[in-house]
């Protein structure tokens, strides 16, 4: 129970942080060797996913995320979530995309839960 | 590496029998749980998916996979592979669709492994 609500907060943190730019805050809760899978493009790391992170300071961004299961087994877990996204580059219509998640994590030895591989099924509402 | 053999071998029972049309030997790779999640639409179970597998019998089908990780915990597994899926209605110009997926696969207590969560991130190649 306190791995599910160490997961939870996870997801938490990394919505809060994300929402005000602290990409640092998201980083520390990625595995190095995590993997991000989206549609359409070939899984990308952690140093993509910061580059990206760093090249979009400027654009607002607001997310809701549900977390709907989780389950855990040792030093691995996988959760689902329904989120959406709404980004809005300076001066440009917000797009909100939503969808839902499906996320591997897993424990180091010391006890921290990170993200391990990440499928993103979030598409543009139309 | 009993129950990582028994997991490549259901994928590859599933491809072959999707190839086959043979609807039947894939839905006992199913969990009656199972939940299948695709961009851009609601998850769906194992009734939806026998559902569409029937209106697609008369499709040609050729689906070819590459199991990349696979990683198990008693009960619980979690794989990724990529995916590249030709479907050719009747008649019509065959469309393929490539790309990775991520999927939860369960142990029952008599020791049968079936598919429990899949996220599907394949898009038509262009």
């Amino acid at each position: 129970m306190d791995d599910e609500v160490a997961i939870r907060d996870l997801i938490a943190t990394w919505i809060a942080a994300s929402k005000s730019g602290d990409t640092e805050t998201v980083l520390r809760l990625i595995h190095d060797d995590a993997l991000f899978m989206v549609p359409g493009m070939k899984p990308f790391g952690k140093t993509a996913f910061a580059q990206s992170s760093q090249s979009m300071r400027s654009v607002s961004f607001e997310a809701e995320s549900d977390v709907l299961e989780v389950e855990i087994r040792g030093d691995v877990a996988w959760c689902r979530t329904r989120l959406a996204v709404t980004m809005a580059p300076d001066g440009q219509k917000p797009v909100r995309r939503s969808g839902f998640t499906l996320t591997i994590f897993r424990k180091s030895p010391a006890g921290q839960w990170q993200l391990f591989r990440d499928a993103n099924l979030l598409a543009v509402e139309s």
